[in-house]
């Protein structure tokens, strides 16, 4: 773009051909204006591509949280399960996933466009919103792989997996966060359900409710891991192998959360309007939702960190990271919506929330090696109602523009149909997940494909289905032939013959 | 934005209508500067937000590099302390460590606005800004918690923890970096220490200093470790337990340091005008800077490779791991002002203090099981020295702008008076620490609060105080009633009972 | 920039100060288009920052894949090769690496300019530019050193990665990606390889067939390591350490590899043109090539998951780990210039080509502890073959604009053209390898230089060279004097005396 004075003013200096120097004056402001509109969509995809990534590395996370929360001897397997989400959910999100979820025009139920991304870009939907939400689909397969670990048959994971990832979850996914869905508070036709709509921002229903409720199921239709409960039924831990990986997965899901939550505005730059030197825009609230987020998590971990020490008499820092996930998870609905002060009471209850349905679970010899169904399960279903109650009008009105008059939290003044509908989308998704999981994993539980046999599950599945432990310390000396007393399992292998240069096997 | 030809024509064509096409024209150009104001907002908050998620991965960096340097049988409580330096910095920072440090307007010592991020956003700070300088203020208190780790009460972390992210760090940045501070070299009011002020561009003595002089005090007051030293007062390794953590946390914090300093610009749409074609700018600066930094780290990480190969006699990577991080630590206060070639200079020379400190604690028979005091003070301090020597005039005017004559390094010909302010800066961080830190210190030693019993330092903290060992690598048999003969620990709850389904608890 | 009605309407009211009006919005014309290119130089460094840190954090990925790789004698050894990879290259190439790989003008075999970053930041490069080539650079020489892994000498590291980083990979470099480079499809003058040029994108060729040859000549010179293959030529496995080190690693090459592929775009800001409203540009590619990365990377993965499978009987992670980067390292090449469909082809092939390599290596008795030669060459290779036959021609358009009639893919109907210039590309990458990295190999070997004494091997690298073991998992009682049973060494040092207090050094 180049403007130019001496081509500009004799347009100008007469009247005759002032249809001249509006053309030239009209092809530099189109100019502009097309320039600004390329470096929107480059700042807003800039956003949601590294956005995405964040969300990816919380596959990362859920994998090392879960390695470091299982027994050594499974430790490959719930690794395998943790890559495979991301995978296999590539090719099925990918296939039709997607399509399920976000085709569009569809009705409220479910899509049906963009199968392997035909017609692709457009202006519904570019490769970087894709991905995003391919991210997310695969965060629900995780959730669920932990409830199940140690103790079910592969070819069961890679049944429910491809089932959730493919089609429970677009579908849920589809209702809330699609312009047709039918629980959508932005849904295009502004019909909204109770006239607001459920307000789920970033998933705290659509991924970790669903997650962990169908993780619930399978957990209790597989039974509790041999000796996880006494003869009289108390509760015996069974502590994961390596707090160092929970702790490294934790923070990996907690860097990641920022993708997750912020993130899912989609977009940053646009404008709010108002405010002096019109500071005050999506950027801002992108801010404040990372900043709700980190509020929530950080009281979640400080009350569980009190809370665990009166009730259990140690500083635990594993109780401490799974009340900071469960704030996370919380707050995963309405972090765009809700005051910074509101996400710490968030947080708060959602340690308390994490607690009970843990002695809940205890009590009815629920086991759940990651105490996944408790923590995405109920601290998720605990943002849903705080988000009825605490979200603020001027917030709901920006994040969810061109309703005038809708509703918003109950102890904000706004009445209790926002809340109301967060009820609809609970009852909805616990209902949903039941018939669709639940029966699946019936199905597999009576055809025998649920649950490993009790000698694989004592010697542990990696050694019996994933080819070898997953560690050796020791210093073997290779050349000795001497078989080392630890961990030490090597693969087996047609090409090892039995002489004295070859390791011995020992399980 | 639209403009019509066919609308602006007639404007044009009569002067007796010359407001109305001055008011039409004037309007487009309203338009336009609204939209590339947000424009910027948007690309400054997102270059903000993903340095404050970049800074909050060093978190993680620090828990793995302090959980693989301590022993086994401590590393539950280390990691314990960084979770909890993230997740009650977060609520302090957000209740007032953020007001004390750019609560505005204020006097020179500390700040008084902005509690619990009331009038929250605006010109003077939006949510980004705050989220990234709370990842700042937590990395504070994680470089202490290295100093004084494996031997220290948790309750004396949880006090001196909150005194120093709530109070002691806040102060000092609010010396450096508000627009207040007695010490900023971009002072509003101009009136700048020696007509120059202290460089401190993203923290080598804000963060640096304060967090290892706090640590030293800690370690000091606290003593060695058992068996670190023999009777003769010789020095003995007490090596950590898993040199891959330590790397794991090195790459992280060379990762998030991309964050920390780059991203201390805090913003990257800005112009320094000149240039052909206008491609200077700050966006140069900050990929600058990164280059410094970068080159600062591994010219460190190659001088000790060669230096202790020398002096000690083999290769060894967690010595490179510290010498880089001592290179950054010192990098940091000069990083957007000096030239490449003079970050080399900057990383050699770290090297060199890093080894020196180190001999001289031994000597003086300091414990620091991280090297925290030594890389963090000893190099942070170096890093304000380089700075006073070598910043250029040209960058430390773009960077520090408006202020015309201002002093740079002694050795690019700028005079001593940014020198002397950067010596002023080290005294009055060395005494503000060290009369806040010091004495809290020595009140908790004198009330028993501060260091451990000798035998529960001989068991573990994580036995004593956590709930049990970090660790289950054996493959144990849940149901046999055989306990297993390693690092197996079964957590102490009511709910185990003495049958032969329960696993014995073995010590 | 600020307009004011009431200062231009005089000037449009009167024909006699058509020039002052002129000259008064061209003024402001001109503020906009520079703000415009600010901001679009504030993008996309912004852009190409972040993605450098991605790539970045791939070496860390290299760092945790290797260490679990190996034996845990050795993972000192391997994880400062790693450190060292990222620092030691920092340095070369800031001194000459970079200048030989883009100093220009310059003529097609090597640059030459630029060295030390003299004559920076202009608008041929910016620092955040050489930040992501620097990235780029230390990857070949980790991949390198993976091959040569468990059995080579510290100091032939040192020699061999040298000149790798600052010599054999820049000059490749600067063939495929230099404006001046002979084989560079988007050739400055014009003048194509067979008015082709070869496409390689992001580095099938470049950056992982170099380091995959490089890997191969040096473990084929060494020879298999102690044990790997028994006395009758069967191929016998030596497990590496830990199997979550593995998956940590792997994770975190995916991770980086958005910064890898969709990053070497280099720029994000750029319209195609066309599309209504605009929304087709550089953004949406981007955005594309992040999905083709992530399928072909996730089909590979599945395809090896149940090849191996059935050859082998297990589900392996690791191997599907491997399976996952061989993806990833096939649709480097072509990944921003084919179909998502085709991505899914390239994934699948490269599953079959890393299990036929590595039966080919099994059988040629080719002892490669990372699979390194196989994977990074062999996939590397059918990546560049594969974006021969598949490239699109809008795609290839887009991506190297201006060259009107330029050949694409084979099966795509754009000729043979394109598909012969990658097979130059292999051909003249293998020669240039072999040439250099061959002799030098050699040479090292001839000299007793390259290769460890069989005793080293057996005690492992890191007791003899580094100092000591990695980890020490055991609760050693350090008062005690007695000597623990396991993985337990003293840092020799000449402070350590014997007396009870100090622990023995047990081997």
């Amino acid at each position: 773009m180049a403007c130019s004075a001496s081509d500009l003013a004799p347009l100008l200096s007469t009247t005759v051909n002032s249809t001249g120097a509006a053309t030239y004056l009209c092809s530099q402001f189109t100019t502009i204006s097309n320039q600004l509109s390329d470096t929107s969509y480059a700042v807003n995809n800039t956003y949601l591509l590294f956005s995405a990534y964040l969300v990816f590395a919380m596959q990362l996370g859920f994998a090392m949280l879960c390695a470091g929360s299982v027994r050594a001897k499974n430790t490959m397997n719930i690794m395998l399960t943790n890559v495979l989400d991301a995978a296999a959910g590539g090719l099925s999100y990918y296939l039709f996933g997607y399509a399920f979820a976000f085709g569009s025009p569809s009705n409220g139920f479910i899509g049906r466009h963009f199968f392997g991304l035909s017609d692709f870009p457009s202006l519904l939907g570019d490769y970087s919103f894709f991905l995003y939400q391919w991210a997310f689909a695969i965060a629900a397969a995780g959730i669920t792989s932990g409830s199940i670990a140690e103790r079910t048959q592969f070819v069961a994971y890679l049944i429910y997996s491809s089932f959730l990832t493919g089609f429970v979850y677009p579908v849920v996914s589809h209702w809330l966060w699609s312009s047709d869905g039918w629980a959508n508070p932005a849904k295009l036709d502004n019909n909204l359900l109770f006239g607001s709509g459920a307000i789920d921002f970033a998933g705290s229903g659509v991924v970790h409710m669903v997650g962990g409720i169908a993780g619930f199921w399978g957990a209790f239709i597989e039974g509790p891991r041999i000796g996880r409960f006494d003869r009289n039924g108390q509760s015996v831990a069974l502590r994961g192998h390596s707090a160092s990986l929970v702790v490294l997965g934790s923070f990996l899901l907690w860097f990641g959360w920022y993708g997750f939550n912020p993130g899912s505005f989609v977009t940053i730059l646009k404008s709010y309007g108002g405010g002096a030197g019109g500071y005050y825009g999506q950027w801002s609230a992108v801010g404040r939702t990372a900043v709700t987020t980190t509020l929530a998590g950080s009281t979640a971990a400080l009350t569980t960190l009190f809370g665990k020490r009166l009730l259990s008499g140690h500083w635990n820092v594993i109780d401490v990271c799974n009340g900071l996930l469960g704030g996370f998870a919380a707050i995963t609905a309405g972090c765009s919506v809700v005051e910074p002060w509101a996400a710490i009471i968030c947080g708060f209850v959602a340690a308390w929330v994490l607690i009970g349905c843990n002695k809940l679970a205890d009590k009815l010899q629920y086991d759940d090696p990651l105490e996944a169904a408790q923590l995405h399960g109920g601290c998720g279903m605990w943002g849903l109602l705080f988000t009825g109650l605490f979200a603020k009008k001027a917030y709901v009105n920006e994040v969810y523009p061109n309703k005038p008059g809708r509703p918003y939290g109950l102890f904000m003044g706004g009445g209790g149909k926002l809340l109301a509908a967060q009820i609809i989308e609970i009852l909805v998704i616990v209902g949903w997940v039941s018939v669709t999981m639940g029966p699946l994993f019936h199905g597999l539980h009576k055809l025998k494909l649920l649950r490993i046999s009790a000698e694989d599950e004592m010697a542990g599945m990696d050694l019996t289905r994933h080819g070898g432990f997953a560690y050796a310390y020791d210093a073997e000396d290779d050349a000795s032939g001497k078989s080392s007393f630890m961990m030490k399992k090597v693969q087996p292998s047609k090409n090892t013959t039995p002489n004295g240069d070859s390791p011995a096997i020992n399980v």
